[in-house]
């Protein structure tokens, strides 16, 4: 109703965010008209963040915006797909309802310009409980050329973008159960606030890879997923991933190194990329990566397909080990 | 994770309901590719639904998972499109959780026979408080022919499908406020419970309507949406609503008759469609609407545009009154 809240706060907040997008009707509409670009496909994916589930109570409604989104992009990143537009559902908790709202367009303002993507539509509801925000986004990807946790294939190098296990410690800091030193705690805070979905690797994932996800439920879990959808068996050095100097830091630390090495490597939110790709380009892939300001590291191999539903072994100082856990379920 | 209940959930009891739509690589992805019929547009709308507010704490989990597909497939119809898939994000309650999660698969797999659409990917996460189901739903027009809220001219009838105000008896009756005629229970219930939308008519809806909107926050809300969209005033007669038997026992029992209609008028939940078009045009559409069992009524006239905001004008026995309220806001 005009003068209500809700329409209010679509109008003048959330309507701002679809400009660009013709197809969003400035929002007055309840559906938007969404084709991809000519020769492309979409890339179609849906997250939901929940206030205290997947970020905290506290937090700063920018900032839990920014990571709804960017979870999001992160999925299409794996897909080799580039960032077009979402759909974004929200149920608006009973309290501290303004703030929040204010904060929520202000963010995805911020993030729109940073990824070039435009709001295309959604819905706006009320409950008591736990603030949540769902997105659907939408990425083009030249037609066929998807990638999918599917591809991988016996012989392919099993490799990883940036540094794993930082929002892991992140969140512990957060929770007050880790006490980095005080040059690591703002890295540490912003990989777990902040993730960066790196949409800017879209181009070589498509170009190189056979089989890429982003790490949302843990280094282990993610990677497993690739082996069971690919039907093949994934050997992960447990010592090779890559660890920023703040991991570094938490690692020396700990009693098992074993053990804490898992541990980096089960925590969720990384949103870096898990790829598989055929040995003999890896360096190339490596190469252009870096040109784009990304690190990426070998981790494994993919080592035979087999008639089994496929699996990962886990390996340290090149002996098997077997994870407690591989990383977040929701039950 | 294998073995998980998230995980097995999504293999055993969601991932069938993706079959018949290759995209959706049988959910074993973060994402779906979906791309429209060669020559088509994707219409791509969003609607939560949440226990207690939109569907009763005690609703039959199979019901409440078809009225969340319903309620988009609703607005897809209104768009003039034709359903062929949707993403579902759904955020279970810690109590209870094993028969909603049945009964939700039992649900879809009902309504996706019926309306021919499936299930592309989505989330599921859990968290306290209430059961949420989050819907983004995909229908195919052909391009550039979908159906806005903002087309309607000065010079069109304003028509109605179906039949209004049942949705919200229905609930009143649910809630133990009103007590209907035994013979008239069912119907009410169905209306409220298990909405029709009309898909059947989304190809005369781009045939013949200027402007269409579906029935969610009620008659006049949704009216005075097209009107403010398009710029235009809407000139309604309450008389003519179209009312089912069970409304009109409901009706007599009333003491002022224009504030019962007008509390028809603003309940929620009917998914009828309301839409303008040509005065010339209105009896063929109202004659092929009707070979496919829907009935049409004529509500009033798109009366000028001006240079106002747009808005509704409600009539009682020719005569202009101001509604207290429109319909349902979240805020």
């Amino acid at each position: 109703m005009s003068g209500s809240g809700e329409f209010d706060y679509i109008r003048t907040r959330l309507a701002p965010l679809s400009l660009g997008l013709p197809g969003a009707a400035a929002l007055t509409d309840d559906g938007a008209v969404l084709t991809p670009p000519e020769g492309c496909d979409w890339a179609v994916t849906a997250d939901t963040l929940i206030e205290g589930r997947h970020f905290p109570h506290n937090e700063d409604p920018a900032l839990a915006a920014r990571k709804a989104l960017r979870a999001n992009l992160s999925d299409l990143a794996a897909m080799g797909a580039d960032p077009h537009a979402y759909m974004a559902c929200v149920v608006w908790p009973d309290t501290n309802r303004e703030a929040r709202m204010s904060g929520f367009a202000d963010g995805l303002a911020l993030d729109q310009d940073i990824f070039g993507v435009h709001l295309a539509g959604g819905d706006t509801t009320s409950a008591p409980g736990p603030w949540m925000i769902s997105i659907t986004a939408f990425g083009s990807v030249p037609k066929g050329q998807a990638v999918r946790r599917s591809g991988a294939k016996p012989g392919d190098q099993l490799l990883v973008t940036g540094t794993i296990g930082d929002a892991g410690l992140g969140l512990k800091a957060r929770q007050g159960i880790y006490a980095p030193p005080k040059a690591d705690v703002e890295w540490l805070a912003q990989r777990f606030t902040l993730p960066e979905p790196r949409c800017a690797l879209s181009g070589l994932v498509r170009q190189y890879a056979h089989a890429a996800i982003d790490v949302s439920d843990g280094l282990l879990a993610d990677a497993r997923h690739i082996a069971e959808a690919s039907r093949c068996m994934l050997e992960l050095n447990l010592d090779s991933i890559p660890l920023s100097d703040p991991a570094r830091h938490w690692l020396t630390q700990q009693p098992d190194r074993s053990q804490a090495l898992l541990e980096l490597a089960s925590g969720g939110d990384d949103y870096e990329l898990v790829l598989t790709m055929s040995a003999d380009i890896v360096t190339d892939f490596i190469t252009a990566a870096s040109r784009l300001g990304v690190a990426v590291t070998r981790l494994g191999e993919v080592t035979f397909g087999g008639d089994s539903d496929g699996g990962l072994i886990v390996k340290v100082d090149g002996e098997p080990i077997t994870p407690s856990s591989f990383g977040f379920t929701h039950f």
